[in-house]
């Protein structure tokens, strides 16, 4: 359960509010505006505030006076020549902003996208909930053997049960210890007054990576198509995938031309480097080539050929 | 005349639309959104778009579920707070869009805020307007004697007109010289069916650093603050000062408590280095202290006495 | 002990090296580069490479074509002159790349400062060593009664000794079940033959916010003041307080200049806010002033009359 | 003739020195440092100083505490794999920083990468040279006509002539406005006693955008291989692609299996987009696929068929 019923009071009265404006407006995001969109076990995304649309692109490129719109041919021309040229700066003019709550871990990653603002819950000046995550039985993977940072099985029943009890076990007794240290309950008051409490910023540290933060993420929409390329690729850890997976719901609602380019030039598309390209061409030539006269390494090949949709 | 009358109807049409959104709305921006703010003898602002307003900054802050605020002294004092100890990433939540119009030398200054969003009007791939920027006779200065990065006296009657004569007429002739470069009228059909045209991306490096172009510029408002202390600082230069001056009243109107504390905080604040801190002490101890003995260079020790209102 | 015999043997290899260049040296940060400098209980700071030194910076503000420095006067007078005034483009021309072993707690907030660039030891790819922060007895404070995000006085001998071992157990625990999950020593090879390992991405959200992680933080001059100004201050917690102490010896071995107008301008300087030079004036002036007519909160007042060294 | 005597006895002087240092150094760049390689008519690009190597990229992605490399064949595929999948981190651990000279209007393109550090020449604080760019005759093409911001045929003599012709006039007669409005030597002594000269600030303004000015330019190496993706590209202006090539050859001297990578899958590299791959799909298994089936554009189709070296 990510959110208490105080906080969906809250969701809900905002949603209940509507203010006229000048602005462009995306009837179709407003829809799900403030929503708790659910990600893995208490975790969450919901759109909490946006700026621009598809027009907005458009407007920019051509840097005009009004909309800037013309017929939406046009305009999904305009905006598919935009992404494939990688000619960025029209999507910088859209804004989104995101609630999120996450598991630490994943919010490590996440950070690394330098490109966005964030304020974070912080967990000097607050007191973190009693909420960590355990992964559903299907996603307790071996390490991969073949793939240093990637997963390989699922678990079998007896291992992964073995896994999450030592998992629940292992969180609850650093909330208990956390707890225990801060000595104080949710308005401050000592729950033993015989002893002092230790500083939030130090008791934290007892807190382990799978515990939930949260924070407000805002970014243009240049940047979310950088970071939902990276973060829906399949080499993302899952954990971080499911949440670029609900955002490419939001962004659909948001933009859908901009999200048909996505599609187009980033998500579906491919790389071929010089050599591969090579390849290619002699592929089609009908002339022969082998991974071994082709400069490419094994793995490249194997990639090309999965790539081209033939047997490697 | 900064607009024709097409640019100023389609403006006109899109204020008369209105849309119900959810998020929050700032009424007083509302009104002036989209209209053309003149500044210099062509140039203009406009507000084209936001995201937020104060409540956003506060909501931020409190990493909150719902609007975030409380009582407006409540979010006052926390927004000076924040303002106050330079905790910046509450105010990057807010965004705002504007179009400019300016001559391309203030551009050339702008354009080093590198934390904003820009699509500039492409000379490459349409061609510029006749409009080039001559100062009013206030603001022909002469060089300062003792700055020299500054202005001195205004210019006699006489020099300034020699001046004034001497820009427009070697503008007009740049002008003249591009568009007998391009030879093609605004629809791209030669004027001279006889000749090649030169390549617009060639024929723009004719006009000179005066004459006007556009772009659309977005930042957030932590960025926005930034640059409007240092070009609304009497030190920036003229031309750019008027711009950062009509932006600060588009501020006022957008997030009035933040503009209150960015009076309070940045335009009416003083800097006091380490030396100046100790002369300062020493003379409200009634010390005797001199600029001598006080670590201070003569620059300095004249601005400190300024900034405290004494005699040098 | 931050460092194995076989990580030593690598710096010494490396110190022991020297190879001619034209570029400009610091000699005095040379002989530290490489070394460790402890921080913490199992923390280090190791400078491993520059460019650029204070001729660097004076000779960007001069867009020179050789060293640009003059007389060493001069040059002192020029970087202060640009500290003083926020001319922040020369200080960008220099860069420094450290390597810091860091509790993960202190990492989190050290990754706030976006403008570096990080590489960090990745738990997705490898196994992290036993090695938690456990504060120093002097360092287990109690919750500030009166700073929400502050630390008050020391806890007891009695008190400090539970924290600790809570601490220590939860840490020790949290590393077993780890390894045990993970089920592999440090070569890949499985500790129980009869059961599949947890994938590393996984296993690794059992490990609590203590534990030590390393990166490469790679930063400009700019920015490293920047970053120096906010953790050097009193109000930063004291686990990265001590990261940001061992810098600034570093800094001042290789650009003293700069160093000092970082003391003059930014460590050791004030800020006063427009109220509060209303208020130094008038103390100038023998003008009674009290802080109810002042306009500025008691918080702030307190400061001010702090930092004037008057009693409050 | 980019260089004055006193400037190259700088740089000469600059050369002459030899100091000795821990840190990683290349001797190929040492060979070229501070040396000016000519650009255009008066430009010119010189590398000035340089952080880190190939085993920099290398040291970064293992975190390791000393070189980091291992046997050069396996550092190549490890920087390939980097380059491949776009894991830029490692690439930011290398700072260059050249001095360059270039018409404004190529600056004007070339600070729209936001990423790199910058200190120009102020025109505000000093005289700019009487120093234009006039294009070479072969460089003198019209208008394309199926691209609008593009070049076509290069213009008949007659017509070239007459383009120069103008420029120069009217580039010479912009310096004497200039100079005639300074009313300054270069000592700042008044060529005119009996007048005062205009503020500098604002006398630039009548210098047309084919003027020189120079900067200190410093990147990382991830964003320099980003700017010579884009600025080396066919589609960019020849005037910045000049000095894109530049780069890209102080590149090869400095970090030589990054330019490989850099070849492979930058330069040489093709994107295909998801309606692009199909299509190549179906062409290998031999099936008839036409562009109207394609859902690619006709531009598309035929920058697609070029890609693959067949016929559209």
């Amino acid at each position: 359960m990510p959110l208490t019923p105080e906080q969906q009071a809250e969701i809900d009265r905002l949603r209940a509010e509507s203010h006229p404006t000048r602005r462009a407006t995306v009837p179709a995001l407003e829809e799900i505006l403030y929503e708790a969109i659910p990600v893995l076990d208490h975790g969450f995304v919901r759109v909490i505030d946006y700026m621009g649309d598809d027009g907005a692109v458009v407007q920019a490129a051509r840097v005009s006076y009004g909309r800037g719109t013309k017929k939406v041919s046009e305009d999904r021309g305009l905006i598919q020549y935009l992404m494939r040229h990688r000619h960025s700066t029209p999507f910088e003019m859209c804004e989104i902003k995101y609630h999120v709550k996450l598991p630490i871990f994943v919010a490590r990653q996440w950070i690394r996208h330098r490109t966005a603002n964030v304020n974070e819950y912080s967990a000097r000046y607050s007191i973190l909930d009693n909420e960590f995550y355990l992964p559903a039985p299907a996603q307790l993977a071996a390490q991969s053997s073949n793939n240093r940072q990637g997963r390989g099985d699922v678990l079998s029943g007896e291992d992964a049960a073995r896994v999450l009890d030592l998992l629940r076990e292992d969180s609850e007794r650093a909330y208990r210890g956390y707890a225990e240290m801060l000595n104080e309950d949710e308005t401050g008051v000592p729950r033993d007054p015989e002893r002092a409490g230790l500083a939030r910023e130090l008791a934290r540290m007892n807190l382990s990576l799978n515990f939930y933060t949260q924070w407000y993420w805002k970014t243009d929409l240049h940047n979310l198509v950088n970071f939902l390329s990276l973060r829906a690729d399949p080499h993302a850890q899952y954990e971080i995938r499911v949440y670029a997976d609900a955002m490419i719901d939001t962004m659909r609602r948001w933009v859908p031309l901009t999200a048909e380019a996505f599609d187009q030039y980033r998500l579906g598309a491919a790389q071929l480097s010089a050599s591969g390209l090579a390849v290619v061409r002699k592929l089609l030539k009908g002339e022969p080539v082998s991974q071994a006269e082709s400069g490419l390494s094994k793995r490249e090949w194997t990639e090309l050929m999965e790539t081209l949709g033939r047997p490697a």
